[in-house]
């Protein structure tokens, strides 16, 4: 057992918050996860051992190396499956501070039949730098789906690139920010943007935003995400 | 700071009314607005500071002149960007009282694919007056599709004319009212009527309310908006 | 004022329930109303005052003759401009004991693409009895679509008939039954079945209870209603 | 009245909880069932008596033996009609230990219109084993759609085979499971899955899980429903 220095206590806060807030949100149900980069040391990040975001508590947040290593986890507990999924982001972006899993129900029908989601209004227009579709058989045949190794991380860091979010065909999708704030931002109105996008293509084409008005208003949406995240909070949690 | 009369109690107790039932309606999420005009002087409005509408109380109302100016803002709270909205459609139109600005999911998709909003049933007549899309790369080309100006306003303004609502492409809608209740009556059902809309459209063509039906039924309806405005009232706030 | 014989407080109360009931499952919002025949005099009804019926209690009940005159309501309070909706069906089926108006939204697009409302599954076998609609154009050309005369309640309920219900084109529908019980559960199936006929159509052309087969089923579940009624009532009045 | 030793109290905890869960998570509403094999007698189940699953405690719990009968329902209560559904499966499929029977509505399209429902991801890998449609006509003709005879219950287990679950016309979905909490997530995730599965057709040919892809998800999975019961008994049941 390594020695790691303790994160701040308002990461721990907030990460416990951005758990709660995605199940409240309807993100995530008893799966998915959300994760932060350690704000003590970069090559490490705070996940929470195998509990339903939903329940998470201070108390379940485990530190992780890239290679998925608890550094912390004293007791033994049984840790996601799929934590290679951020230890392989977390190494691949310097930049990304906060990385969200998820099998939000509207997004899985994007993945599944290669739809493109493109950003229908202003509040998903980071999906304007488009959004990748990570199909696991071309990296490993048939397997369980799931992003159980450092090999299918690094697969899934590549299909991500320099996205925001990446959609992963027949499991999920994978969204990150430069904050908890953000990635939760983003995978809430992902969700939403696929929604409205299945609604308004029954309804004839749809137009789009143009990549520049996407990056625009992404740019100014990112600085208003505290009215957002102050509601989400309240409700998620009562304070 | 120019000195202003403060509004009546009743008033400012309405408009946080009308706040958290706009919320708990689910036609605002973490953004999204509604403004009164001043009941001592018709040349000002009361708006929140940049606030969540479910969380605003009373000492989160700021005034506004229309040029989007803060008369009251003894803290320098940051404000909302679109405050413009509201001051340009309140010069523009004298005998609205109320206006909410709101990205209602059920309306994106029309507003995307300028489909016509048009009333299905009677509880939505209103829109048998005509919804106009406003498209904002008609004003300003490429933007972040905000209304952060007065100009942008006054294009929104007109673009509205005389009708109780106007789409906003690729952004949301704008609706009007005579009454905080009316404005957020028709907030309500001109999103129920997008759903219902979206249905009826796959099922074959729909019979809409012909203009003497959608007159004749907001007329009546609009005078038995106290119904449910007292149940809103209760649901959102418990009183 | 004449002198009624007060309802027995069982009825009360259930129909209070009944108002509470169908707000809790959706089935009216703001609007809507729910009757039931007196059951010291058939030829008298109760309804509540204009109150939305999620918030309807005992001393909202108002006592109406079929013309739709209230008979004891003591302080002159305003009523349904509708009730007579309720007054012309008592008056045209005797057997009818309850009676529900409402906008349940799954409902409006079948009133309002004349589709036919038809059972998907055996929870609504009372469908396959038929679900007439009325068009009130028919009866009384541009109007506000309201039931507001005994004239236009004479004419919905002979399109009625001797069916369990009528969709009202543009407007919404009506149910009856021969208990509060009876007409809340086929409310609330009604409009289940709705939804799950416009999904069951977009994937092919469903399979429909044959006649028979919906009016066994019928049958059957009328006489388990009360083990769904316990639960509504939990659910909506703790009780 | 036959002597039959009692369950043991953490299998009627769990049965408990298991009504609970399925009411919450809208598997079932007013109607449907959850049983468990009786972990002292394998030739005997558990069931509540004739009550909404959302209201079950634990003394509503009665033993039945494989024909329907109940071996310790003391006042005579009135059962389920369709025990029969649970008696025939334990009979026929020896590793069954729970069986749920449920109208979830976002299934009753899939039998309605004999679409295969088919696994959009991981999730709902188990639903590549394949998902038979028991057609009541083919067994008996006109009926009212239920599973009251033993002879119907035997004729639906046939038509299971050695599935996880069966749709039927007109009707609902019965799901079995190696445990409470199998058969319960098998139930959530296949009207999940239908949801999405009927949003994805819309876009497009959906790319559906391999069958060993559908095998594999399933196999891991299993290992990791216990994260997902302490979420849903929690939401239900609070504890």
């Amino acid at each position: 057992m390594s020695t790691v220095s303790p994160a701040s206590a308002a990461l721990i806060d907030e990460l416990v918050a951005g758990n709660r807030i995605l199940f409240h949100e309807k993100v995530v149900d008893g799966f998915g996860h959300i994760s932060v980069r350690h704000d003590k040391d970069p090559t490490k990040f705070l996940l929470s051992r195998h509990r339903a975001p939903g329940l998470v508590t201070a108390e379940d947040l485990v530190t992780h190396d890239f290679d998925g290593n608890p550094l912390d986890n004293r007791d033994g507990s049984r840790l996601y499956g799929e934590r290679f999924i951020h230890g392989e982001i977390y190494r691949a972006r310097p930049e990304v501070m906060s990385v969200v899993h998820c099998h939000a129900p509207q997004l899985i029908p994007f993945g599944a039949t290669r739809t493109a989601l493109r950003p229908l209004y202003h509040m998903s227009g980071f999906l304007a730098e488009g959004v990748p579709i990570f199909e696991i058989r071309e990296a490993a045949g048939m397997t369980d789906m799931l992003i159980r190794s450092s090999a299918l991380g690094v697969a899934l860091a590549r299909s991500l690139g320099d996205k925001p979010m990446v959609l992963m065909r027949g499991h999920g999708a994978t969204m990150v920010g430069v904050s908890i704030a953000q990635a939760v931002y983003r995978s809430i109105y992902a969700a939403l943007n696929a929604a409205l996008q299945m609604e308004a293509m029954r309804l004839g084409e749809p137009i789009y935003l143009e990549r520049e008005e996407g990056r625009l208003a992404m740019l100014i949406n990112d600085g208003a995400v505290d009215r957002a995240w102050a509601l989400w909070r309240q409700e998620a949690m009562g304070k």
